[in-house]
């Protein structure tokens, strides 16, 4: 098996498995337990959200665990508007996001919110002149993510930032950060923001546990209450086993970013050059991306006969995001982009992780090339 | 060690746990993916799907998954109560019931919305003549727990679903089932409503999954937005892993129900004998209540002073819910049967699964003598 899919998951790291099975079957108590039991796993716990604050270089009480990603931009999203539409009821974010956010935005719109969103240019980089114009006096959020799902884009989200707090000290920045972190060198003393989330399960991490940053002082409500948990903001038992088996896949993949921006980009690069003289055309921007993804088309095939046919020779790719591919194999990121519904119906994502090598690529091509042969291309 | 706080959390079982390990590192693609190694996934989450829907007599597509009971409550009030604001504003719940049901209704009450909070009997019973008294045209949703957590009363959640019913068959019945899943016999055709929660960490399967019953045909709008996982009613993507373990341990536990009912409840009323003979008042109403959970004070003794000198002996029960223990060990449901403060600060909770034994029950005796001798007692 040949698994180039890791944007839409990966595989749990081994040490990380091992570490959640011992929370799971031996150090097992609920860390709100106020025995000795409870009170050893809580601060087990409390150091992997201190490791996790450490490597995002925030403190950790700006910290709180989530279920997933998807969580996270829930909680930002509807939270934020909640707690601060006495200051204004618009919201800003662009039209790549992934569907938590725009989703969660459409239905803020039946709320009353309005939400503007603003388009690429030919890279899938955010028009920041166009952001410019948008803060208004009653913005009180802008939600960009760092790097796209689909693409692999990394967006100007320092500069997008200083935007924001120029035109509009008062609107708060989030960054959706899901497919940044583990793949460049990512922490919030570089990224400013008040909001930023996580998922685990991209970065080696169990499926099941996501990350929500929250800037001290940030003005927001919780999306799920119950008992005291994580501050009061979030109730319900704590995935103790999962959220420390994040903290070490976090360590992991921050210590392989250096060789994903090293030999990873290399394979994609080479990778992409491969696949040109084959004739296909590369939608991701290579020096303006994340190391691990390359998007690309095969003018007049679509996306999910080369996905359908590779995944019969156990070599695993994508068409879109998973999130979304099983309803519709267009690219939307590919339309905003620019890209007709053709072009963008040819998506194939392939997306590498520090597991991956140069050999894998190789017979990877191969495969390909005998697909490509068999639909007489 | 000996751990008798199974109503805060439970071991994983070995079976379950090894379950788990392998779909973190073996079977690990998203089950959203279109590759062949994405529908494996899914199908397996799905056969997951299929024999909780089984055990719970309900069919499959009535089944979605959460990350945890709390969130499973929070988005049956907060659903069903947008959903259904057309309607009516009125809600009806009890005053013993989780802070995950209290906290988010105290929530629904500043966003306009009114409700009702059953009062208890001596037994913790919800007094049903009140309400019969309590149902109005614009009552929307009725929430009340199976068991509570605290004292394991089981309440009469048959008789209060044909109450609500007769009253106003519009009105949604939600059983919050998280103490009373794997302890008695309970499914959904015994048990009617049309929504119930319940927790999988409750039942020796892992914290971060949760289980909503969503009754075919019920209005509630989602909680957590994003792409179309769980039939577009809670996007994130499934934490696989912690479904497919689930749904092991839940076959496990209602399997063990006979025992539950028969060694578990003999060592526990047993034990209430000893504890009587010792200067305990026995809380719990041992004739209507779940097998495993015993509730106790020893007049004047605080129950976390005795909580904590078992816990030097490595012996493991609980004040209150382990949810509300840390900001005050005072028993909120004991103060609602009608007992004062002092004694309701004494609670001691003892909980039992069916790993726990007869010998177990007698070291807790010997160690808790000792301790009451040492407290003077």
């Amino acid at each position: 098996m040949i698994y180039f899919d890791n944007n839409a998951t990966t595989k749990v790291d081994e040490e990380v498995a091992e570490v959640i099975l011992k929370y799971m079957t031996k150090y097992y108590a609920n860390p709100n337990s106020i025995h000795k039991f409870g009170v050893e796993v809580e601060n087990d716990l409390e150091e992997a959200r201190e490791n996790i604050a450490k490597l995002l270089k925030v403190s950790v009480n700006e910290i709180y665990f989530t279920s997933c990603a998807t969580e996270s931009i829930n909680w930002v999203l509807r939270g934020v508007a909640k707690a601060n539409s006495n200051r204004g009821k618009h919201i800003i974010t662009s039209s790549i996001e992934h569907s938590a956010v725009i989703s969660t935005l459409k239905d803020l719109e039946r709320l009353g919110y309005e939400v503007t969103y603003l388009k690429v240019d030919k890279k899938g980089i955010v028009e920041l002149e166009e952001l410019s114009k948008s803060i208004r006096k009653d913005t009180i959020l802008v939600s960009l993510m760092a790097a796209n799902n689909e693409i692999g884009t990394i967006e100007p989200i320092k500069e997008a930032y200083k935007i924001v707090k120029e035109k509009n000290k008062e609107a708060y920045f989030h960054i959706d950060a899901v497919q940044a972190l583990g793949k460049i060198p990512f922490d919030l003393e570089i990224y400013k923001c008040e909001f930023a989330s996580f998922s685990a399960h991209k970065f080696h991490g169990p499926k099941g546990v996501g990350i929500l940053y929250k800037k001290t002082g940030s003005r927001i409500f919780p999306l799920i209450t119950g008992g005291n948990q994580e501050n009061a903001m979030r109730g319900g038992t704590q995935n103790v086993a999962g959220i420390i088996g994040t903290s070490i896949a976090l360590k992991k993949s921050c210590e392989h970013i250096p060789f994903m921006n090293s030999e990873i980009k290399e394979i994609r690069n080479m990778l992409a050059n491969e696949l040109k003289s084959m004739g296909a055309e590369i939608v991701t921007p290579l020096e303006d991306s994340v190391p691990n993804t390359l998007a690309v088309f095969f003018p007049k095939i679509r996306g999910d006969i080369i996905v359908n046919a590779l995944s019969e020779e156990e070599i695993f790719v994508s068409t879109t995001s998973a999130c979304s591919s099983k309803v519709n194999s267009t690219s939307k990121v590919m339309r905003e982009m620019g890209y007709d519904e053709d072009s963008s119906k040819g998506m194939i994502r392939i997306s590498l992780s520090y597991l991956n090598n140069h050999e894998e690529v190789q017979i990877f091509v191969n495969k390909l090339k005998n697909v490509l042969k068999f639909l007489n291309y």
